[in-house]
């Protein structure tokens, strides 16, 4: 590489679209509750391990979103690790408000919060944080609990706009 | 599902570990310069995109690494993805730190930050924010710039302590 090849292909918000269509990430589901306790829900792609000690999950989402508002410090979440065969679970909550909990695949879990025990596992915990950056907030969640469901199921995986499974295992990292 | 079965089956530091072995993430190597223009670096799954407007990315990072202290506000840095041919780029830059740029793949790029050519894909940003949460820190960066250089090769993912591809794609989400 010359620094002539350091040129950029991709500036602004068309780089970081170039770059995150070749970073692929594990699909959530997101849930909670609203001020009536009724059931709130989203498709994340976003979550990650903050810290272990104590344990702390982090995940994106837009302030412009109907789920926002009500991501108050405190309040009691659950994240949910989808499977390949939570492509249809993965769809629907990333699709129109008013179908996410249509169906009778959830029920009324710890806290009152709306649980896919079809999912491969959920943890349960309670918003530390909701760190703000233009229009835009991390929210770190403090983690209490877990619920592990199947450990056997490929993860689903989003990808250049798209729901795949995992490949071939290269390498351990033990 | 019955009240019985929402027992959890872990808890605290337990439940994180659990869950997010069923959580898989992409691959991403950060880097950047310290205060003598020295290049450092390391493996990230942490990667997300936190915005689009104005293009923001985040990623976590223990404030006991050795390169927290170096990750300031206006801190120039660089996000590579990376591919399955990276595969050891990633357990380099996951190694032990006066390894990782040992070998003669990089160069030095925008901003004077080392640059990995061989990467799928970077981006170049500025340190925005810096949010701390007990050990822990959430760093959101402005991108500025990318350069795409592979868009035909498998991503490299991180899940259950290994290294893999991506397997079959699902369904398309266009």
């Amino acid at each position: 590489m010359n620094a002539e090849s350091h040129n950029p292909t991709h500036l602004g918000a068309d780089a970081l679209r170039a770059v995150f269509r070749l970073h692929a990430s594990g699909v959530a589901v997101i849930t909670g509750v609203d001020d009536v306790n009724q059931p709130l829900g989203f498709t994340a792609t976003s979550v990650t391990s903050l810290g272990s000690n104590p344990p702390l999950v982090s995940f994106n989402i837009a302030q412009g979103s109907s789920t926002y508002e009500h991501l108050k410090i405190g309040a009691k979440m659950a994240v949910h690790t989808l499977g390949t065969e939570n492509l249809n679970l993965a769809q629907r909550m990333a699709g129109p408000k008013e179908n996410r909990f249509s169906k009778t695949d959830w029920e009324i879990g710890p806290f009152g919060i709306p649980i896919f025990s079809c999912a491969t596992s959920y943890l349960v915990g309670t918003i530390r944080e909701v760190f703000t950056v233009e229009s835009n907030a991390v929210v770190v969640l403090g983690v209490e609990s877990a619920f592990v469901n199947d450990e056997e199921q490929s993860p689903l995986l989003y990808f250049q706009r798209g729901y795949l499974t995992v490949g071939t295992r290269l390498k351990d990292n033990f």
